[in-house]
């Protein structure tokens, strides 16, 4: 019997983080009996005087929101770092080390609309989302070595606001999972000369049977290695190493690229699809003067839905213990968001 | 200002997977507007007809099952793994990498009775899941390298039949995790001359803060790098590297640790607790004959409530893509366990 990818489990290696995923893609086929999530509320109110996130609300410290009109920041009021605290004693035992983490947590509205999302926004209004995201970065960057933007979007990503919004969490102390792409994406450098992710980009263009969405500056594929069911990565096709390198017109073709992709997960089940999506390129603060030439700026998106609006995948048991698997090919999943239009089910 | 881990953020080292966990303690003072999960249904026959794990039912498959008295084992209807399958290509591609993965699934019913859970049952009964176990184990790790027990419980963890069971997935490949506690315990051993756990679980005696419940051959602690909020560790005084190494002695005394432990779960928010849980302990297959002295077997519980019965921890946007993060101390989860009844609340 010849070895078929949609038919046979394998094992398949994330080149990023150096780990493996488990690719079971017969799975699909087992019914499912367990827990179902409710569907995404559709009858949120354009504005709600009690939504702390809304322009001109009362949060519950006392400030006021401005009556903002396009995008609006400010610091998380249960943040999880504050920048000044005191630092645990250092101690000379392996079991029980400890290390200073000082931060800051901001909160960004995307508009000020509670009832629109990213791919309900017109693409001028994602590029000013951009603007903004840049102007964090160069602002937080100058003093923290991460700046992580991050989405939580959908109340089965524990997002409790369905106000349209991002999170963004700078810290002194580089994170783990940026920490493992530095030195995976250093180690390619080291042995190839090129930047691993400018390579695999443009393998994939070769390819052709991961991409999802492109333009003329930007690729989305559902990545060799993804782990959640229709998770993407958005990769530039210019070696750019963090997102404030960004040209004018790359920025505005990124709104086209985020419109295009969020729209076709707004379809694949026709719901305002949840996920958990966030930036990565090279590190900041003290690392602004490093060779950063291994790092490509990217996009993950980690969406968590697997059948429906309703049935997701649980990443539990043997994932937590063992090993990430995976139900369906990233070749079938990226072959799914291909073909669905670009125009919102909602607009059709 | 003094430090004080349980007001003032801080980092911690986990040296079993080599990374970093925030700890934000002072964040349990936000509210929660997010998402609850459905109460955890309390209405379950002792036996179900309708339902695949239950005595004398027929499966989906057509195969019936005995009317068992104690534990039964059989093949997943739907395994993610398969015994024999085609192998795929080989690629000289550093990022196409794929490689073969054989295995077997295998469910495992605890108790002919679909209405009781572990805390529930007898210490008699839990000794003979122990020893089905160690059975499994050794059948399964004639062959495999890597046999992972593992337990999920509850809806919210995937689970999709409330009869107590837990499932065993057997490959011949190393996953992930237990990978990198081999690398680390090796490395420790190589420098320290002694397993790290075994040092581990001797100071966490000493210092007493982490502990949840003891006897004369387990420790159970909060581990000082816990990411989940009620994670804990089970840990032997005695270096055993493997389950199937326990001691008859042992064996009694894990069934009485595994009651104790799930009944303050129960307790803690008066539910039935979901958790994944599994064992970790020395490879097996190609790997029997290896020296193993490095590892230390033990348990590990994920449980993913934070403040109530419907209010769980969500590992979403930062946590996924930079570095798991807590809202309250390991000791002051440890100590919430510690002082909590060891009768069921739904016996007392
Ligand atoms: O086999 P089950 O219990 O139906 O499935 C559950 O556990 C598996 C192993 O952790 C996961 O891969 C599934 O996502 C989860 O729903
Ligand atoms: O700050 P939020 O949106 O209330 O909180 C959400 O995102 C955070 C960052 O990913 C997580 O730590 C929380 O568990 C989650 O509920």
């Amino acid at each position: 019997m010849a070895f078929q990818p949609t038919e046979h489990q394998h094992v398949r290696f994330n080149p990023l983080r150096g780990d493996w995923i488990l690719v079971s893609p017969h799975r699909m086929k087992r019914p499912w009996a367990g827990q179902v999530e409710k569907p995404v509320g559709e009858d949120i109110p354009a504005h709600d005087p009690k939504n702390p996130l809304c322009p001109g609300v009362v949060r519950p410290n006392g400030e006021v929101n401005p009556n903002y009109e396009s995008t609006f920041v400010f610091t998380n009021d249960f943040p999880a770092m504050l920048e000044e605290v005191p630092a645990p004693q250092e101690s000379n035992d392996p079991l029980f080390q400890s290390a200073p983490a000082r931060g800051t947590c901001r909160v960004m509205c995307f508009h000020p609309k509670s009832n629109l999302t990213l791919p309900l926004m017109t693409c001028q209004e994602i590029k000013t989302v951009i603007d903004e995201w840049i102007k964090q970065m160069l602002d937080l960057g100058k003093k923290y070595t991460w700046v992580q933007i991050f989405e939580n979007k959908g109340a089965v990503m524990g997002c409790s606001n369905p106000h349209p919004h991002c999170q963004i969490w700078a810290s002194s102390f580089m994170p783990n999972e940026p920490k493992l792409k530095d030195t995976n994406q250093k180690d390619y450098f080291a042995k190839y000369g090129r930047p691993m992710l400018m390579d695999y980009v443009n393998k994939e263009l070769e390819k052709k049977e991961r991409l999802v969405v492109t333009n003329d500056d930007w690729v989305v594929v559902v990545p060799y290695w993804a782990v959640w069911p229709y998770e993407t990565m958005v990769l530039p096709r210019r070696h750019v190493s963090r997102m404030t390198d960004l040209t004018e017109t790359e920025k505005t073709s990124l709104a086209d690229i985020i419109k295009r992709l969020t729209t076709k997960y707004d379809n694949l089940f026709e719901c305002s699809f949840p996920y958990s999506m966030g930036w990565h390129g090279a590190p900041t603060g003290p690392c602004l003067q490093d060779d950063v030439q291994h790092w490509v700026f990217h996009g993950c998106y980690y969406p968590p839905l697997l059948r429906s609006a309703t049935v997701k995948k649980f990443m539990v048991g043997y994932e937590m213990l063992a090993q990430a698997q995976r139900d369906l090919t990233a070749e079938q999943a990226a072959e799914k968001l291909r073909v669905l239009p670009e125009v919102h089910y909602k607009n059709a």
